[in-house]
């Protein structure tokens, strides 16, 4: 008879375990079971800012496989199905049907739970108005296309984190008027120091964007349950439309009721293989926490590659197979129109509050050889330990094909090199593409020399 | 009194050693003299072609450093002087000064050679003839400029390597009529292997150039002195215009005089420290032979990147410091039009030729999301040990941002990383830079479950 898995979620993490379970095992093996709670598979989340603001025009394309693509591939996804309860001593969760209101049990031989993170959304009040929105799945997103055909105009993005920068490049590409409201002195606050975070805030402005830093939202004004208004302690801002863009948070409540450990990072405890510490129960995705390879320490960090990576080392290992995942190192990129934004490893910040003796050093470089048409600035901020120089962090923000150098220095921190070993790497070079001595090089080798 | 370093060869490595010795000593300490058979220091040569193009305006601006700059930082140089003797017993150079055709010696304490490589020109009839050319020099482009300004409209590109390609495309882009002819059965066919050299042949027949393959030159028609046609085994070719891109080969004739080791594939012999074999010498740049982190072997390889970084090691450890240069990995890159096309480490001809059990697999991906716009197809080709799984090298093919995705494989080879480790790296992920998978996850995921 085949064992059964059973998944709790199916986005990225789950049906990534899902798909890479089946690709390794016959339906005789091993039966697939997984649930959903809306109507949707697979999905990409980080597209929908791209959708609201035009680049992407159908909201289909952001589906990777629907449920029947799923099904035909031989897992039985079951949306419109929310499991409520797991009973870690019989192996078996309590799954409500949403359209038939009617709760059933199945048992599990393994359990998957990819249960994902929900959007922060604080007690704020006016917060459930009508126009008052995040930006987490297709349905919003639609929303947003609805207040817009509707007549929206003034637009208030709330936080200047990842979302909320891409949502205010949607929305002013719509041609709205975009307020982006911020706690922190900077965008990007919590992921860049406050030096390469202003070139950011440069570029927000230059591109008409009024962004109120050091900024505590306080509630809504409301006029018959619509939104009017963001009320804050400098005062309100108007607006038909308003983006809550404030970060995500696990969702381990299942998990925790369950009995399953949970960190003090607020993520579901794994190990490298993706295992709870309740035998036969696996976690992975937004909903677990990571090692992180530079601090050694168990974070959050809600990301799809990590949920797909995660997802794939749970199937593999619940298939059968044995592999682990690697940890992260905080790597993320993002864009600003022009302007393109990265990191991986510890800002000077970070890497002072993990107990580092870190010191950072910025450079200025070209994309290109000087001499060479278009060539654009970027800045580089590399973050090493003193003493004995281990590279421990890199942000980048400038123009294009500056951001995707990032990975050079994510590979470079995976394998704990020191910033004078990475300033004399062969890297590539030709006159389009970078200086004699590529910015990497540059930044590496000024740092190594500053320590 | 001050000692006398004194440089043979006032381009990248003699230059930057120069600099670099320079900044570190006083002029007291340390008295630098370098001698240049030119008129001219430290220009880009990598730039050639793109001056020939038009992308670049201006000839002086790949002059990064001239004579006068390098005279007021406190470096001696003295052009239009060719060192043609050594006299390792004595510590001294014989230097012609080619104006005043006068011959004189200078005493050395240190001595670093930067001669250089000079263009493979193969004793074909008629390879003297006005209108044949090799782009080595500001002043090569410059005659080519004077052939552009009395007609020219046909060219012959002899050679499909980077210098052919790269010239190949600014002749197209003056409105030239433009055939390449190459030996060997592919384009870069000496640095990629055939299935990725498949996607630049015919990127320059799509783009209008007669590429011709398999096609041996045999010599030159000449009418009174000018060029007139390529003559090649297979029939000849009309020509105003005869780039020869054919490569280069170490300028070591001066150093073998002098008894200094030359390598067996025919460079200076020198330690990590850029020591030659004979006490108080130095060597960098294109003359020299270098370690292959992959192969272990001695390489040479002329690319202003490591001429660069050669000098700036033996400027240092002259001046007292103690530095090492790390060693190549092979790593190169070029364009042609849109197409970007990469490699570091090993081809799998290359990996087979050194011993390896190599295998390649070849992976198509895409620069961004596939629901975003304008995502571009690249090739991704990786070589791996059979068995150990360890990543022996790389090559890319593709559109905007496909190129410098080598690096990320570089800084892996660099630390002898496997396939399935560069798999599950922590990489960027945002939809406008990549797919949730980086085409370089993708493309080492399936490396390694191919082995």
């Amino acid at each position: 008879m085949a064992r059964r898995l059973v998944i709790i979620g199916g986005d990225a993490a789950g049906m990534s375990a899902a798909a890479q379970a089946r690709r390794m095992t016959s339906t005789g093996e091993l039966e697939i079971v997984a649930f959903e709670r809306s109507t949707r598979t697979s999905y990409a989340a980080c597209g929908l800012p791209y959708l609201v603001g035009g680049f992407v025009k159908a909201p289909d394309s952001l589906v990777a496989r629907t449920p029947q693509q799923h099904r035909a591939n031989g897992i039985d996804v079951r949306t419109r199905h929310d499991v409520v309860a797991i009973d870690t001593q019989a192996s078996a969760v309590t799954v409500r049907d949403l359209d038939a209101a009617a709760e059933s049990t199945l048992r599990y031989d393994e359990l998957l739970i990819g249960t994902g993170a929900s959007g922060i959304s604080p007690p704020w009040p006016g917060i459930d108005a009508h126009g008052v929105l995040q930006l987490r799945t297709l349905d919003d997103a639609a929303q947003v296309e609805r207040l817009l055909g509707a007549g929206a105009r003034r637009a208030v993005v709330v936080g200047a984190g990842y979302i909320g920068l891409e949502v205010a490049e949607g929305l002013l590409e719509r041609g709205l008027a975009v307020t982006v409201v911020e706690r922190l002195d900077a965008p990007m606050g919590a992921v860049l120091d406050a030096d390469m975070a202003a070139g950011v805030a440069q570029a927000m402005r230059a591109a008409g964007i009024d962004l109120r830093l050091h900024t505590a939202v306080t509630g809504f004004t409301t006029v018959g349950g619509r939104v009017t208004a963001v009320e804050t302690a400098s005062g309100p801002f108007e607006a038909d439309l308003v983006l809550i863009g404030l970060g995500v948070r696990p969702n381990v409540e299942l998990a925790r009721a369950a009995g399953i450990g949970v960190g003090a990072a607020g993520g579901i405890l794994v190990d490298n293989h993706q295992r709870t510490d309740t035998p036969h129960i696996w976690a992975a995705g937004d909903c677990v926490e990571s090692h992180h390879r530079v601090t050694g320490r168990s974070v959050v960090v809600a990301l799809g590659t990590h949920a797909n990576k995660q997802g794939r080392v749970a199937g593999t290992n619940i298939a059968g197979g044995e592999v682990t995942f690697g940890g992260v190192l905080g790597t993320a990129i993002t864009r600003f129109k022009e302007l393109e934004i990265a990191r991986t490893g510890l800002t000077e910040q970070e890497a002072a509050a993990a107990g580092f003796d870190a010191i950072g050093v910025t450079t200025e470089a070209l994309n290109r050889a000087h001499y060479f048409p278009d060539a654009q600035p970027m800045k580089i901020k590399i973050v090493a330990e003193r003493g004995t120089g281990r590279l421990l962090g890199a942000q980048i923000v400038g123009g294009e094909g500056a951001g995707k150098r990032i990975d050079v220095f994510a590979t470079a921190l995976w394998n704990n090199m020191s910033v004078a070993e990475v300033g004399g790497m062969d890297l590539s070079y030709a006159p389009p593409f970078s200086p004699v001595w590529d910015p990497v090089l540059l930044a590496a080798g000024k740092s190594a020399s500053s320590i």
